[in-house]
């Protein structure tokens, strides 16, 4: 019977390297949110898990047992209003450090509390945009003490009905908002802005998509960037073509991954369309090659898990991404930019097609060995008892914070 | 210069009859949500309202404010769960009384409770199966007591990700529970299955669609229909069409009105496209006319407002919907049919043009007088004074359930 | 019985001025298509009309027949490949003044030849990206002898299948020959660069959203402007809210206005959702009267149609947006900023809602009557027998290029 | 470092048979559509392929070539208007089997004529009504003398407005056509009633969704079943849920496969979401493995290539489909039921994406081998020259009708 050759040799055979496949796999980097282990839910209600995390303590524990089973997610990003409390930044980034992980990105939140009702920036009311304006200025002081290189800002401003507000104020209100946020960050910190076309705002949303995340960048200066999360797109939109043409102009700053099949659903990244990740990746793992492009890219996980335990989904979710990252390498360069170039449109696509119907778990076992990992992390932490270990000591304790 | 004649002159040159028209407008019902009229919120937050109703008396006395300024609102849904506690279903029907409106519709919660993580009818674990179950046969036992026709059922059942659970197990398992409750009911009582694409599950939903609703119901028997919330659609759908081939099959049982530009956004009805509203009402206006069609349908809004004020917001909706109703029924019938004959596609499109394009509210004006209520509700409520006086009474008590 | 006032009376006790609404309404100018008064049809088929255009003169003259009847559409849009042959530009010019119409945007076609199965600017195929540029530019030349504001830009460009083509390539294609014809254009001409998502290529298209658009018009300078056709959004896409930020931005140069249920649908403009038409026309006009902003915009029909008359369809497309406009100007401003700045949502949705709901045929006849055209256009021109007598001169000739 | 196991070895350690996988392949069937091998197109314009087939033989020898190269794909579905003349149905019988293929299912075309306009079996005109149920009669009459097992019906019926024709009316139509269809077909044949959302109507189709399908079907018989054509749904439609209702309800006749990102988008098979196919096999796996469902079901590909090859594509097609249908048996059924039945939401999914995630060529390798075809039959289809030989054969002549 024909046989496949084992994986290693077929890539060589190809004229890839696999020891250089391994080495970046092993240089990956993907940043989990603190909100992420806490429970969270849906406007129907929220699940409580025994197991999720109360504190800012526990989330930050949480994040560094998904960094032991998994050596790639090094950092955890943190949420202003929940995860702090007064003058503690020092006391967070030491807890941090002793359980072996760093703080990632600061994401001020100006959209929780009443006066925010109307919106944060965009409000019509000057206290409400004022009282934003102050959280954001003191998010970016706690991002100094943090050391986090990014201020990575979502609004859930907008609109539920036509002739509710005045979209073209709004506008202004936010450049100017954005452009004394922008003026307060050092020169080490970078400004993400992220979009979204709909919820909590059901008419619209100041920042609907990349070309107004975008154009706000562009107003502030060169250390605001676009932040793209996979699931604020409306239905149909080409993800990997938006990440391309960003990478193209310098202004992709970063990712919120996450999957969805509907609207901004928040499933575990890969779950829905894993071929659509590995395109992403694709664009990705090109402009790593390419040295006109900067791919200096902040990789954030965001998610809102109300059924699965958070850990485990957490785990799963950087296993997806891996995996979309190795097959991504796994890609026949040669041969694929010959068939573009001839318009072997059919020739062309199949290379997408081979690499992403590749078995890449050796590839990712090897990687796994060298970062002193288990090869099946998500296995491997299942078996280990920890989620029940983590239901015991918390059940009992008040829900924390719930949002996605 | 031209000048356009009175309506009611302009209806009369077409063959319309004004005053039938009049008539059948204050013959309009319209059924209002007990929790329409409480606090109510998005996954990222609720806005508290000082005035938001906080028990089921405040909520039926805001349905009765509805209908004392509409006078086409006698009616008010109720949610079992949140409305009721134990043996008080008579008080409420009394108090209902006492305020002027009637229960309507009796709505089940098989949703809330963390034994629903799951599902209900649908979940794997026997358990939550056999407590929703209960519910639904308690809610029909409460049902008689009020006396509605409708049990007005809604299923937040589904999974999140492929392979989560077996769709076609949990088919059988929701054709055997609504079978149960079906035979449970008296006659004078009719099931509304209601159907949802997604949220708050995002992979499947078990009733997705109008023609699993419709599977279900003939499964069951003669007095289960169908439920159309408008809201409850893929982008897209042609609503109006799906609400002719119902009328046709004898299947279409209910409403639940509200609009949206994205998902199940719960806007006010007609906010979004009052043209379609109309055509909507067209169907239902034609259908009134048709003899073969059994027009007998339940027409409730279902709402979640978490910016405007209840009451008004309510006042405007009824507006809205009275409003779509006025216009589909200044249609100029002979000529429609005359030209839908003939293939003149312009032209019968052009009938729907010109009635969506009148000012009715001459028609309007004339069917509120006759009823005794104000000509132009929502300014005659937002003088009153009513919002600011619940404010005062209700403000500072617990916020009542939120759901919508 | 209450009364309501007449329209000019009750537009004035709002402090709205009539006679000036009736003055913009004569100024108001759209732009029709010559491809438009063809025969066109989808994928599955053309229905052939005996009435149709089937060469540039009867294109032309169907376009002053509209302008005949509205007042309003004093020029026509024109195709290079479909409308000039060699060196005839003169004499089209001549020809449309000789029937009182004047030539308006110049439309290049890169889509139709064979060496266009790839691409034009965005093909692998440097001839194919060579013969779309020169044919670029000789469409510059040649308007310049028709005196075009307007170069329009439309690319079918784009890939089927992920890996068919490097996306960043072809962007760099594209900036480079854009620049290229932009700099050719004569000062008194603007580029407007148009977008859409999907079809004829079905994975991604090389200028998929008004972020795209944007940012190759920026590559290129001040006379690149975004073209907005509404029916080149994803479901869901709020076009009020681009085409209010693209006024903030200076980029909007014009429109291509149609209406859409799905897709591309090429449908009579208002048709589906007129209040949405309406909302586009509240930040036109709200534009107009704001001195910040550049209004200078260019408005042009798009449609394809297959089962109406041709210029039946138009002269009812006219009617609808005028109508838009009309209502848009009826807007009761002083109290809808109140309103909004008071954060009172329902009521400032109200003011919406009253001024779409009014019956503005007054403020129409009596600008039609000022211009002189019949009060009611379409009406008029159905009861002229114009299409049959056009039917039966045109009759047997052979049908026109197909497209839309 | 760590190994994976040989895949037979892999599979043999969960339990499953690497054998009775393999023998299943061998006897999958996958019916290629005659039109798929002519020259096709979009509104906007056809590439022409100088290897296109141009008559009923040569798009008969290609669906045998097809079958050559993968052996799955012994049957080949025709339309009647396209691929017969009078009276040759013998003949084309006869060629099919001297080529080593069968006639597959009937498709009647009551879409492409003139008359048509306003539909077929719903036109308002009696006489288009009459011709198109004439025309499906004397399909059934074909369909007799072809041996088919399957009247595959697709209407292109709709309408493009509100108000343009009386849906219910229309409904009314097409039962009764339906029917004198359905009575007139033989015992062994099987009516397949397509849907689709929309295109080319574009406000209404007439058969819009599976459960008007489903309907209609049960208007007509036991014999009458819905065909699902894969990108035939409104975005977001969960369409392996669909599959899985219509199995359980017994109502699943066919498919016709292809893929879509946007609309009927007729892209090879898996192209855009390789992961939605498997899952769409995973629920057709579990179906023939249950002695409760029907599964015989028609398997048919429907797309449209105007780019690809078109050998070349619906090779690539049928691997993909091989590929989804191999995962699918790879299941770890045991493990799935248990952790669905635990609700092991994390662990349950893990099922899914392992098995999707294995590199299944060993399995396609050993079915090929087996039933004696090339073990990568794309590479040994380009390998072969056999397009271009085509192309000089066929070059020059006519291009066969254009259709998808």
């Amino acid at each position: 019977m024909s046989a496949i050759p084992p994986l290693f040799e077929e890539l060589a055979a190809k004229g890839l390297d696999p020891e250089s496949i391994v080495e970046r796999l092993t240089k990956q980097e993907i940043e989990t949110p603190s909100w992420g282990y806490a429970n969270s839910g849906t406007r129907f209600g929220t699940f409580r898990q025994p197991w999720a995390a109360t504190n800012t303590q526990e989330k930050i524990a949480d994040a560094a047992t998904v960094h032991t089973y998994t050596g790639v997610a090094p950092s955890v990003a943190v949420h202003v209003k929940w995860d702090f409390e007064d003058d503690d930044a020092d006391a967070v980034v030491e807890y941090a450090r002793s359980v072996g992980v760093r703080i990632g990105a600061i994401n001020p939140n100006v959209f929780q509390d009443q006066e925010y009702k109307l919106g944060s920036f965009g409000s019509p009311d000057p206290a409400s945009r004022q009282k934003a304006l102050d959280h954001c200025l003191e998010s970016v002081e706690i991002g100094k003490k943090t050391g986090s290189r990014y201020l990575s800002l979502w609004f859930a401003d907008g609109t539920n009905y036509p002739g509710q507000d005045d979209m073209r104020k709004r506008k202004r209100y936010f450049t100017e908002a954005l452009q004394t946020v922008y003026n307060a960050m050092p020169e080490t910190m970078t400004m993400l802005i992220e979009y979204k076309p709909f919820e909590p705002a059901f008419y619209h949303t100041d920042i609907a998509d990349w070309g107004m995340s975008s154009a706000f960048a562009r107003a502030c200066g060169e250390r605001a960037k676009v932040l793209v999360d996979l699931g604020h797109h409306l239905q149909g939109a080409n993800v990997a073509h938006i990440v391309s043409f960003l990478l193209d102009e310098g202004e992709l700053g970063g990712f919120h991954f996450n999957d969805s099949k509907y609207a901004d659903d928040d499933l575990t990244t890969g779950s829905i369309n894993p071929f659509e990740l590995f395109t992403i990746y694709c664009e990705l793992a090109r402009a790593e090659e390419d040295p006109n492009i900067d791919a200096d890219i902040a990789y954030m996980v965001d998610q809102s898990h109300n059924l699965k335990p958070k850990i485990e989904a957490m785990i799963q979710t950087v296993e997806q991404i891996q995996r979309a990252y190795a097959k991504a390498l796994c890609m026949d360069l040669g041969t694929l930019r010959e068939r573009q170039d001839a318009g072997d449109v059919a020739g062309a696509e199949q290379c997408y097609v081979d690499a992403f119907n590749l078995d890449v778990r050796p590839l990712l076992y090897a990687a796994r060995e060298r970062m002193g990992v288990p090869t099946e992390p998500l296995q491997a932490y299942r078996a280990s008892g920890h989620t029940e270990k983590l239901a015991e000591e918390r059940r009992g304790r008040r829900g924390a914070s719930s949002l996605g």
